[in-house]
């Protein structure tokens, strides 16, 4: 008893120093996100959502290079002149002009036919993405083509379970939207009659010969270019298609479609002919000067 | 100090739940990634870098909806007929293979010809850019042409300064690379011979009437897939470029273009004729069967 007695100011001692360090370990955390907080609110109870979203808050570390053509792969490969087809003036313009009057009548679609498309022009339309530019050429890109019924109906399935949770959330907010208004948005037939699914995955990594992991620096980028060069072609051969990003759905989707774990969805595309009766919102496009800076 | 005595057990009580306080604190900080991390190396020096980078940690939050085309400002917008252009099969193959002859021709080239381009070509390549979709059509870029000599090449010495920290920190790293062919990867002469540098910021978010920032949700992949379609506008006049995505850069770029905050550079494009002696890698192409996947 004594000794503890005599030993007393020590643990007071000791106290202060674990307050101190407490509080600081404690600022620490403060400053940082919580993990949680990115996925969402459920993800709780889903923590494999987050997980497969983390792919997407990857930063190009400082010691990478930025010039996607200097990579080291690409300096050890000999040098080939390249002379593609030359244009003269008037040709050029025109062709700009012609390419921009296709493009331009592009828009999102969601009343797709169900007519049959040509399996060799999707096949080309794949072909045409996959020529798209990536980081140290690592073509960090899967093109999942689904025309099986059962799995497209799957893959509905998924989309429409996650997407009713979205609006569900989204009422909660904006209460002074109707049902019905909302119901429109989470039910997407499309899945089922577009006869082509494109589920475009980014490979987050690669794997080196030495079995280790490879990280595939803006894979993200790089897939979303080769998205929109698969747009593009869609547009050149008058099929439609709409745009999502179904992120939340990404984990179940590659599961359903037996992709590897380094595969993360970034896009989900219904392609096919526009249906007879097909609509779009009568959107405008911001005119030139609104997205141009001359210096 | 009798009083004290009686206290001891106290303290040393009180010292255990310190230290189990202390272990759970550091655990929690361990499983969160800081921050400074992600800008790399140099950001404590420059804290605007990481500030600056931070948007492209950006996840989409669960109760936005993931499919662009269902925006709510799309659905207050009336609904029009849509007939695209309908080819029949065996020209929907042609152009499909034609279109994937001129777009695999298509490759990074760094050795520019300085031979001016006419503007009106360029301008019908931005405005085919902007064809691109965008979530819920927030059409979230700003495409600068900089063809200013003094410009280009206050633009080229930013660069250049940041690839030249990158390759030192490389050289760290692999030390084993001669500096003289680390130097041909730094210098960028390219950026003072090009007619253009297209400059491609995303717009991180917006501003709505009552003043409040209205982000701008997937503002990265749709401003990438609009350079997707611009790469694919400029293949198709037979102008070349090389793509680069200097983050690093991004806001000392964004201050000499003078560009507010809530852009940020996303992409680096020199633009023009190629040099008539212009080499390219001998790189392959993945074949159609290595990024398919048929379900």
């Amino acid at each position: 008893m004594a000794l503890l007695s005599v030993l007393t100011p020590v643990f007071v001692a000791v106290l202060c120093v674990m307050i101190a360090l407490i509080f600081i370990n404690s600022r620490k955390t403060d400053t940082v996100p919580r993990p949680e907080t990115k996925g969402g609110s459920k993800v709780e109870s889903r923590p494999w959502v987050d997980q497969d979203l983390q792919d997407d808050t990857e930063i190009t570390p400082r010691d990478e290079d930025d010039d996607w053509a200097d990579s080291t792969e690409e300096e050890d490969l000999a040098h080939v002149p390249y002379s593609p087809p030359r244009y003269p003036v008037e040709r050029m313009l025109e062709r700009s002009q012609d390419f921009y009057s296709v493009m331009n009548q592009r828009r999102s679609v969601r009343f797709i036919s169900s007519e049959p498309v040509p399996r060799d022009v999707i096949d080309n339309i794949i072909r045409t993405a996959g020529t798209a530019p990536s980081g140290a050429h690592t073509e960090p890109w899967t093109f999942v083509v689904v025309s099986d019924p059962e799995t497209k109906h799957q893959i509905r399935l998924i989309v429409e379970e996650e997407e009713e949770v979205n609006y569900r959330q989204r009422m909660g907010d904006k209460w002074v939207n109707d049902l019905a208004r909302l119901r429109t948005n989470w039910i997407k037939e499309y899945l089922d009659v577009a006869p082509y699914l494109l589920l475009i995955f980014k490979q987050t990594y690669g794997i080196l010969p030495n079995g280790k992991k490879k990280t595939h620096y803006y894979n993200e980028i790089s897939v979303s270019i080769s998205c929109g060069i698969l747009l593009a072609a869609l547009q050149n051969v008058g099929l439609v298609t709409v745009t999502s990003t179904p992120l939340n759905c990404g984990p179940q989707l590659r599961l359903l479609l037996k992709r590897p774990a380094n595969e993360k969805l970034l896009m989900l595309l219904p392609v096919g002919y526009p249906a007879s009766d097909a609509t779009v919102p009568d959107l405008k496009r911001k005119p030139l000067d609104d997205i141009i800076v001359r210096v």
